[in-house]
């Protein structure tokens, strides 16, 4: 868990402060991994606080984070800082905040970051890194891991070393959210809470939470009846509880699904995520009943048919993908979760989308 | 905040393995602060991994916590060790938690604990920390403060030191409380969800945390429809968000009076906020009117009279501790408090308890 968190409109200028006592010396840097989305956003990058050998990376996060582009952000930093950096910074959505976790993981250990995708393969402690989200939804800002596409699969790094050491909870910072991604990484988080609540893993710690992001959830995007600063702040909320939540128990079907188009076509995690939920009335009726009247009361149009050309090798590959997640698998089914998630059934399930 | 914790009924059995990594040495102990109430309970003694030079201390809790005791223990601990020791365990509730804390960090602190009653005054990092908690209610486990009786004042040692390292939640832990002990403390809880919810520095983050420890208390203390285990389950982590919520806001009234009760009259902290809180209408109406409801639930009858004899100079002296408690208040009523809040009205409140 995160030792450390700020909360409040405005708290993102108190970072010079919460950084200080944390830097190693004056050659070791700082380094901030920035959303390129913000390159041009003045009222966010002149709020960063650089100084001595400090450095902004804006990343583009089109594609959803790879271990190649966790290995060669690592060996940047390596190559233009005078010492180990004292410091990394992640400002941005999930993606951001995972390629910070995982670039401050791989700064103290060896070999490249696929070699740690899994559990507990981690060896030595991370670098001081600090999270600071801009989109509310993932709970990648809690999270204990760092999700990523590598050469044979999607997974992530999940490690007592992967979460922050400090986050900074400001509504504010995600105020120029479109509206789209607003949407689909919100539903992220009520996926998150959907897929915790009605798994075989679920204890009191999990449902409480749970309970938590998937009431507010609703509240934003059914009843709509916050102010839009209250919405704000609320949202990011939900995401840090939903992200609690699966922490200490499991995602579901959507997770695993979304994780094989995501390796095959690319499909960036939020929209993945709606696109299979839509699908999964027979796992969870009663809340794909419910994301159906958000996409309707907020008009929001899946895209449909991304799965009818691909080749039969494809849909094997994007299969074997979603179906060698099998913590995931037995948490929404149950120890004998094989019998009935086969080839065949994920195949009838992805043509439909 | 607590950067590692577990949950579950019988995770105190993953006690040895999670301190394992943390001895430092043979020499240095882990140090096992008990509350006495267990020194006959062999289901709970016999799971305490005790090797090399560890030690249990049995600890009475008839008294709420002293800077003395504090003291005297470290000193002890000094004494009997090779070694600065690997770590302190606090097994028991709020009282042994807030002990455990203060003793880590009084053993890497100089001078006496009654020197560090305030806010961000520690100057070291604490000795490696662990908190159980076995009764459910106080938050002790996951609040950044050491509630301790000095000389002159009742105080917290409020830091970002004090916190625990891991915490073990095993609701199995609490099935032996007595009926008023587990009101009382639950009642903890209830009142701090209240104060929080209610007071001037609430913020998203306190608000969704506060509304579900204070959900969870209704449940339980007025609906109970839960099963036994369910509802310690349940409780337990209701102690926790509720801790959680007035971590990142504050108490309020009934806390205040409270503190002022128990540094003259040594009234335990769960049973003072009840006396308290049972003649605070005025300031949490609705609630006050679901406490009493609670109340008669479970047919609990609260002493009375308590502050009728005292002296007039005793009643100062609690009045005065009451009032140095400037946070709390201004939470409460806000910025202009000294305007209602006098010693007359304290005094008004404190000779109906």
């Amino acid at each position: 868990m995160v030792p450390r968190v700020i909360f409040g409109r405005g708290s993102f200028n108190q970072l010079g402060e919460l950084l200080a006592p944390n830097r190693l010396n004056n050659q070791a840097p700082f380094v901030y991994l920035v959303d390129d989305v913000f390159r041009t956003e003045i009222n966010i990058t002149s709020r960063i606080p650089i100084a001595y050998d400090d450095k902004i990376i804006y990343v583009s996060t089109i594609e959803e984070p790879k271990t190649s582009q966790v290995d060669e952000l690592v060996e940047d930093i390596i190559l233009t800082s005078k010492e180990r950096p004292s410091g990394i910074i992640g400002i941005g959505g999930g993606s951001i905040l995972d390629l910070a976790k995982a670039v401050a993981i791989m700064l103290n250990n060896e070999g490249s970051s696929e070699d740690y995708q899994g559990w507990d393969l981690v060896k030595h402690k991370a670098v001081y890194h600090v999270g600071i989200p801009t989109i509310s939804g993932t709970g990648a800002e809690v999270s204990r891991t760092t999700v990523l596409t590598g050469p044979t699969r999607k997974l992530g790094i999940n490690s007592d070393y992967t979460p922050f050491d400090q986050v900074v909870l400001d509504p504010e910072l995600t105020k120029g959210v479109p509206k789209q991604q607003w949407f689909y990484t919100g539903m992220d988080c009520f996926i998150h809470s959907v897929e915790s609540l009605n798994g075989t893993y679920l204890n009191a710690f999990s449902k409480t939470y749970g309970d938590m992001a998937y009431q507010i959830c609703k509240e934003i995007y059914l009843d709509g009846s916050l102010t839009k600063k209250d919405a704000q702040d609320k949202l990011m909320m939900a995401s840090w509880h939903g992200g609690m939540s699966i922490a200490y128990s499991q995602v579901g079907v959507a997770h695993a699904m979304s994780y094989g188009l995501s390796y095959l076509l690319g499909t960036k995690h939020g929209i993945g995520n709606c696109i299979v939920f839509n699908y999964l009335e027979e796992f969870y009726p009663k809340d794909v009943k419910l994301f159906k009247k958000m996409l309707d009361k907020h008009d929001i149009t899946l895209p449909t048919g991304i799965c009818r050309d691909l080749s039969d090798k494809d849909l094997e590959t994007m299969i074997n993908v979603a179906l060698s997640l099998e913590p995931l698998w037995e948490n929404a089914i149950g120890k004998n979760w094989k019998k009935t998630i086969t080839s065949k059934k994920l195949k009838e399930l992805y043509l439909k989308m």
